[in-house]
């Protein structure tokens, strides 16, 4: 063990070349499998090269992005003393690795959903296998690059700001310093994360709306027929947005909250064995752990029989990885952490107790982890009540559906709203409960404990689209009953892991935002955030109002986007004689290339909102406002994100009801009757709800969060040059000095 | 000047009757006029029964509602020693004189309505004149009876908690006693307003939607056919929303407004020759100017031919009453307040400065008044624009509407949060102004300025349902076309100042919170509001989702309510033989009752959110979180308010543009067109939006607020008998002591 000890920060990123290992193992097991014949190989490759497309536009313009954002960073770091501009090389390295992580995700997901389709011609239990090892591919990916990108960072600049400073005693400001470093490295990952989002979520739905209304509509030919040069803009959008927008998503959230626990970890007065950084590096072991055991919980899904139940299967995998993660951190934070009394401190320089911060232990640490479980396992049950086929709320809308298309559309408003209430009143529980376990650090190591198992979360999460993709393969290519029967049951529980996916997704948004939040105070170095006065009351009147002006822009963009799609394939129409003989091939790459574009330049109005509105209020009004204008956003986003999301999932259930049928006052209704018209002006509207404005709510509130944690010691300074008779008032009420001690990383025990 | 100085405080109500008296005599003029022929009058006199039989049945379930909250009341007031008893005695004034004011209103709108139609058949200046009239009987009455009431009770708490203390020295701790009780009349004006505003609204709905279903749908008879049992309740229901409902909203935020800035007025340390009351009495002053210059403005409001501009008629009796009364306001300010410096304290026993409070002159103060009389013009104005028929939101909804019924809801809820931005920016500003002028008291005297000319302002909102039901009564009775035009002309008037009613209504209802809440501090006895802390912010999240479930609760009830409407009126076609034949008449006033009872039952649930969550958050997790809990209702409330009564508008005059036709791409549209038949989707859905649920987010926040107000003194006992090391350190910070100097009322300069 003393080799662990004094050499732990070098195992953080073993765990994630560890995950990285296994996907690569995986990735290689899921592209020797077969991929089926012509048509199907075909069909997957068109897909493949679409998808690529879109990265390689997105990329071009992201790397404008990223190199004016870097030199920005790196000329604000000369600025202050508590930062460097050794910040824009973090921000880099994480929008580089944010935007790879997509990559092997989206690489994955079109090889394996072909290849799902072709073994649904053997079996259920197959077919399964290859969708889910494709998605673990993705959660594996996503999640060894983090901890591997994180960890070294940390590693590297622990070592340079930190350890070689005299080396056996260690100045805080040190750690501090590269703690803000760090920071860019969430940064650049939320920032890819927004265009992945957002941009992916414009691009999916205005694929989709402008396939349908010029295809189905204007040509008269079916849906996914290969005649549409849309059609593959329409399937390259589904991987675009549910397999790399929630990737970008739980990349950005997994490295925020890790980062936002080590800046509150650095307050925590520790006298642990780890020099007292060990609740600075509790996140990282954690999620290294979390990763492990997600990799073991992958190895339980799996069945045997056609009968076999599916979501069982993918549930056990799940509690498995949870369970184990919950067990082994109860051990970790006994070793780690230190059996007497832990407590916040403002810092080491001045030692304020900030006010109402509890003292605390390290079973308080391990409660507030198990809060966080939790939380995030409840979110999902909650979300996947409202948007689940046969329950009350999805029920009510279908039988609305009866009166009319207005009916419908009041009835999924009126479930989306309410849906709001019983995750609220859960994150608000969690966030008191957590709180009342460990402080401040303990909402954030709550976030932490959360995420630990993301690697499985997303597993199960991109399985979803890889098996509706292989489900439409199979229609496509006219494949036996049988194989769509297996592909249909395998979308079937998609359906509901994407719902529970996205439940996970906001409460993980909602922890981490909270948790930048806290960090971000204690590095703008202000006291509270006192709504009583009343700049920053009118702070968070404006933070409120963001999610709204974002929410319809996003909306508003998917219209535009898909009027720019329709006029390319009413071109292709027009100027390619042959399509519609199946003579000639649509050029499928330029309705791909439009819709990227359309998609990336919707995005900007929205992206620079989120981007600069905290840095003119942070300025502007200084930190106390920004505060306010923070948690305004926080809480509206995430209801906004809650109304829009749930809203569109049940609209998007109550249609899909009626390909059964359903029966409203003793009758029966089926596809193409009056209320099934109705529900699908529903689910039209409910598309850019769920999928484009609802889920891009998680990253407006993370990242306008790193945005300004980022700002912080400049707003900080700021401060400090204009401290005058409130400083005064605040030595005067510092209760007691409290010197942290020293950061050495030998052991002591 | 020395008989004014000695007895103001007794000119205060003199104001109000001065108002009252010209009330009456608008009134009796109304009712001289001619009421036309026997159909019309026939037609006016069931509105006019419908009218009294709602009123009669919502009182009958208040009165239970008002003798229950009136006895936990007086039993709350024996408690804590800064209350009393009486609290109960001003609850039921308060509520007893908001239900007046409402049958006031009531009644002369539905006599103003068929005398309307008549003048029409002479000229327009006439019909003007007359609706106008009746419309001021409504403003005057809610204003004055607000002044009457609320400044007689302050004469007699005054002279009983305050005057009697030993002569000429005043204990400032009576005067809190003195204000705390008068709360208890704005908690019963607020409470009965819930009932009307969401009540009426739900009620207004219920009979539009069921009435259109049963008799257009399924008895295929026209609209306001009399043969329909729901045509008078949907006539009555135009009433009751916007008459009834709109009038005790605003008599609620008048009402409200003067005492939280009375009670934040107590709190500012002032040398004036008012014996230091100056600031407490300034707010009810204000408002008997704006009365009585509102009964000048309303003078102005005529024209002589037949193509004056209506609306240019009321533009400038509305700018008349704001700019005397902004004359007035600076001479009164100069007068009654002291040249020297003015200062917020906390209370005068302990002397603590609030901090963030400012220092501040008699020029901010009235600058605050300014402001807040320029957030009100804007609000007014932006709203106007989201909603008026020819600008860009209404074109853009109106070409969405080409591409199907999706797409107009698309459109419009885009619209509907666009529109929440710059009314935000706005407010936020406002509250930044008027702070920066005169600190919290500034933001509370903003609100009491922008609600100065409230009795102009309910004139002319309530000219536009009198116009609307004349036009109704114009079009059943076949009267000539002239006729029809001219009501036309006032109507379309009148669809415009709904549109800036609302928003004026909602910018009052957000600075009357903000007020309430300011005062709910101070009384409540804390120091900040911090949401750093975790359960504050938990508070902050949980109160941003009431408005969500309370629109949800609002919304589904108009589904619910409108379907017992629908099976009364089934049971009478079927019940009552002849009634299709025009031999017997159909129970209307059963329908009526039906309507009104679902209503009132219908808005228990969301009514009983409102009242009972401050009193468990207050009393479970003490003040600051109520604190937070609030700041997330109103945050929340104002951006659902403006979101849904925008888009709803929004909706309505896009539907309302194709019966003069409209242009997309070129090619003209009218009535029975697809695209018409989209909008018409989106009108139902914006239905409750803009008359239920976004109108009742005004009461929503001011009456949580009100409820906390009352509550404070206890939950600052609370605080008081848990004080302990938090106590010894606010001893730290005292800066100063302050006295504020004696209350009495005699002449010094």
């Amino acid at each position: 063990m003393d080799f662990l000890y004094n050499n732990l920060i070098y195992f953080i990123p073993i765990m994630g070349f560890i995950g990285i290992l296994f996907m690569l193992g995986k990735s290689s097991w899921v592209t020797k499998q077969d991929a089926g014949d012509g048509a199907m190989t075909e069909l997957s490759g068109h897909i493949a090269d679409g998808a690529m497309a879109f990265l390689k536009a997105e990329w071009k313009i992201l790397s404008y992005f990223v190199a004016v954002a870097a030199i920005l960073l790196a000329w604000s770091g000369t600025t202050v003393a508590t930062s460097s501009p050794v910040i824009a090389v973090s921000f880099i390295c994480g929008a580089f690795l944010s935007a790879f992580a997509g990559f092997i995700g989206m690489r994955i997901a079109t090889k394996a959903n072909v290849r799902t389709t072709q073994a649904a011609r053997t079996s259920l239990a197959q077919a399964l296998k290859v969708s889910f090892t494709g998605g673990t591919v993705m959660g594996l990916g996503v999640a060894g690059l983090a901890i591997i990108g994180l960890g070294s960072l940390f590693i590297v600049f622990y070592t340079v700001y930190v350890k070689n400073v005299a080396g056996s005693t260690v100045n805080g400001e040190d750690m501090a310093r590269a703690l803000d470093v760090l920071a860019g490295f969430s940064l650049g990952a939320e920032s890819i994360a927004l265009f992945a989002r957002v941009g992916g979520g414009i691009y999916t739905k205005a694929a989709d709306v402008g396939a349908d209304l010029v295809g189905k509509v204007e040509a008269g030919i079916p849906e996914d027929d290969v005649r549409n040069p849309a059609t593959i803009a329409d399937n390259v959008g589904d991987n675009v947005g549910d397999v790399a927008g929630m990737g970008a998503d739980l990349f950005g959230s997994y490295v925020a909250t890790m980062l936002a626990t080590m800046v509150l970890g650095r307050e925590v007065a520790s006298h642990d064995n780890f020099g007292g950084i060990a609740p600075v590096l509790l996140p990282m072991v954690i999620a290294g752990l979390g990763l492990i055991f997600s990799i073991v919980g992958a190895a339980f899904v799996k069945i045997k029989n056609e009968t076999d139940s599916v979501q069982k299967a993918l549930n056990i995998g799940n509690w498995a990885s949870i369970i184990l993660t919950a067990i082994a951190t109860y051990f970790v934070v006994q070793w780690m952490l230190p059996a007497d009394d832990l407590h916040m401190i403002r810092d080491e320089a001045s030692g304020v107790l900030k006010e109402g911060a509890s003292h605390f232990t390290r079973n308080g640490v391990y409660g507030a982890i198990v809060v966080g479980l939790v939380v995030g396992t409840l979110m999902s049950m909650i979300t996947e009540y409202y948007t689940a086929m046969g329950k009350r709320p999805v029920l009510g809308i279908i039988r609305q559906s009866s009166t009319g298309h207005a009916t419908n559309i009041i009835g999924g408003l009126a479930v989306g709203m309410e849906s709001t209430v019983l995750p609220i009143l859960v994150l608000a529980a969690g966030i008191y409960g957590s709180y009342y376990c460990a402080g401040l650090y303990g909402v954030s190591i709550a976030a932490a404990g959360m995420m630990a198992t993301t690697a499985m979360q997303l597993s199960i999460d991109a399985f979803g689209p890889i098996a509706d993709n292989a489900g439409g393969i199979a229609e496509m290519s006219r494949l036996p009953e049988e194989v769509r029967h297996r592909t249909d049951n395998l979308d079937a529980v998609g359906n509901t892991t994407a719902a529970t996916g996205k439940g996970f997704a906001i409460a993980s948004a909602a922890l981490t935002s909270l948790a930048l939040f806290a960090a971000f105070v204690g590095v703008a170095g202000i006291e509270h955030i006192d709504i009583y006065k009343a700049p920053v009351l009118a702070g968070l009147f404006v933070g409120g109002m963001i999610p709204f002006i974002f929410s319809s822009l996003a909306i508003s963009a998917v219209g535009r986007a898909a009027m720019a799609m329709v006029e390319e394939v009413r071109r292709q129409f027009r100027e390619i004689p042959g399509i519609m003989e199946y003579k000639a091939q649509p050029e499928y790459e330029k309705c791909v290339a439009i819709s990227t574009k359309a998609s990336i330049r919707e995005m900007v109005a929205p992206g620079m909102i989120a981007l600069i509105t905290p840095i003119i209020v942070g300025f502007t009004f200084g930190p106390e406002v920004l505060g306010g204008m923070l948690a305004g956003v926080t809480v509206s986003g995430v209801l906004m994100g809650l109304f829009q999301s749930n809203a569109g999932g049940a609209w998007d259930n109550a249609k899909k009801s009626f390909e059964k049928g359903v029966e409203i006052n003793g009758e029966m209704f089926y596809k193409k009757s009056e209320p099934h018209k109705a529900s699908v002006t529903g689910d039209t509207v409910g598309d850019p709800f769920k999928d484009t404005s609802g889920p891009s709510m998680n990253i407006l509130i993370k990242l306008m969060s790193i945005v300004s944690l980022v700002i912080a010691p400049h707003l900080n300074a700021n401060v400090q040059k204009s401290a005058s008779i409130d400083h005064q008032v605040k030595k005067e009420i510092r209760v007691q000095s409290m010197h942290v001690n020293a950061f050495k990383v030998d052991k002591k025990g």
